[in-house]
């Protein structure tokens, strides 16, 4: 991803290593200062991913296959790391799946290092590969509403659903991106400071705005990224994600679904059995550490919502852009 | 309304006239504090419309016929009270209404305390039989969605959306609110905090939840307040209100607007024509003064939208409750 460090627009990534050290950009301050956080050694890695200095599903990734690899470097107990790394955050499912690929690669020979990057590459290619695919449905003078931060701080580079508006971007069509706040979190501000960065022009909205600017013809495309696909095509999201999909029907706008293929989970039938993380409700009671709320006032906090493939236009995953009637194909 | 002031709940009313007091509920303070302004003279009157001491059209005009009949109790020169009174908020179709009525009272020699007091009675009685006829259309049970403050605090008293709500509870049925925080002024706590001092059930909500709540069939009615409603039905709102109308009639929940009469305005064939007041981008950017968007971000703010008819199950009147076709018949 393009970053401007001190008046000059460097390419770098969310998580990378250089010489045994796990480097990140800290997006604990973000979006409002550009700082880098230096693990040196696998306790480091795990402050880092437990403390969401690192966050997004694919950064954790490749944030956790470093660790491992930095602890072999150092010739450290890779079982303890393994162990340490793995406690960090216990719903993660890419931080399992990527610690045990790398003991895997490790037991089976494989240059740690090596094998760090092999999977790295992979994340990034994955991405790298939906914003061809999706860039070409974005045509000049498109205006594109995006929900949540599914973008190169969450996945290493690039991004999924940011993926295609980069690359439209990058070959010179003239777009405009609408940025959903998306409360409670409001990641949609690391959405804008990505766009920033890369000299993209958008504008943030409240997330009660996003169907007032459809209604009035304002927004011509809508992509989102997707936390899990159901082989039907149903998939969660972030929280308003439902929402914003309902309305883009109503008003006859192509919504799409921006995903690598590890995220679509063959073994769910629908989107039904998904099951909704509630979060804490001071997410919506309190902003940036401020309550917002009367003192005895409750909330209710869902993080995700799920979204029927009924109103998916498409899916764009690395192999192209499939209907929800193809999606089956990819189960060969 | 019923308001908790040291362990007794007491009935009031978001303004009202004393001994040639204008005293009001210091909104300015809400949704964390109860505290009242006494306003002793126009200049007082005029300075809580400008700097939302008090808000809500209907309240603010309940203020300006208090603050004409004190300065007539006071022997002060009505014409320039009118004047300085006129120029607080100078888009509010109220304030003149109201400040002209006064005006006329005088001339025709009726007493301006009385004059005052008939103004607000009616105003407040119209939100009371919105109350009955709309406390009939929910049923034991009912969670109710509701989206920015259509509550006493700016109606006088009793509310337009919260009305019926209100009298649901009076009436000993068992309800629930599902209340949306409503970015970007955050209404939705002052709803809150309504409906803490009614000790009526509730929980706030994001605004991008609500649609994730219908889905769950956890909302069995949405009821919301409107700004100005077209001969046809269309209808103006606080912003985000079309996303739940569409998402309401996409999982078949029925969808009330509750407004008094004095709301429509037979001069407008629909809603197109209403013009949407854009405001500072700041809200969106900054919350309770703290910025949340990167530096360099920017905004759009669109303060209200408009919702076709065809999504309104009915309009709740002081005069009953009714579909669209119906509305012409009020014209009479």
């Amino acid at each position: 991803m393009k970053v401007k460090i001190k008046n000059k627009t460097e390419n770098i990534r969310a998580v990378w290593m250089e010489k045994n050290i796990v480097k990140m950009i800290d997006q604990r301050k973000l979006p409002f200062e550009l700082k880098f956080f230096n693990a040196k050694n696998y306790n480091d890695v795990a402050f880092a991913v437990k403390n969401m200095v690192v966050r997004g599903a694919p950064s954790i990734g490749a944030c956790a296959v470093y660790g491992i690899a930095q602890a072999e470097a150092q010739k450290k107990n890779i079982k303890n790391a393994a162990k340490i790394l793995k406690k960090t955050r216990p719903t993660a499912h890419d931080l399992f799946y990527a610690i045990d690929y790398m003991l895997k690669e490790i037991k089976n020979g494989n240059d740690a290092k090596n094998s760090a990057e092999k999977y790295v590459e992979k994340l990034v290619n994955e991405c790298r590969a939906i914003g061809v695919h999706g860039g070409k449905l974005i045509k000049n003078n498109y205006r594109i509403l995006t929900h949540c931060n599914a973008g190169a701080l969450a996945t290493v580079d690039y991004g999924t659903a940011l993926a295609p508006i980069r690359f439209a971007h990058y070959n010179k069509k003239k777009i405009f991106v609408w940025v959903d706040e998306t409360r409670p979190r409001l990641q949609g501000m690391l959405t804008s400071w990505e766009l920033l960065n890369e000299n993209i022009k958008h504008r943030v909205i409240s997330d009660n705005a996003a169907g007032y600017f459809m209604r009035k013809k304002e927004i011509d495309m809508v992509i989102v990224g997707a936390d899990r696909i159901a082989r039907n095509g149903d998939f969660a999201n972030k929280i308003g994600t439902y929402e914003k999909a309902v309305l883009a029907k109503e008003n006859s706008i192509p919504f799409y679904v921006a995903a690598p293929i590890s995220t679509f989970d063959f073994g769910l039938r629908n989107g039904e059995s998904i099951k909704i993380e509630e979060r804490n409700e001071d997410e919506v009671l309190f902003i940036k550490g401020k309550r917002v709320a009367p003192e005895k006032a409750k909330a209710f906090n869902p993080a995700f919502d799920v979204t029927p493939s009924k109103y998916v236009t498409g899916y764009i995953t690395e192999k192209g852009v499939l209907r929800s009637e193809e999606i089956k194909r990819l189960k060969k």
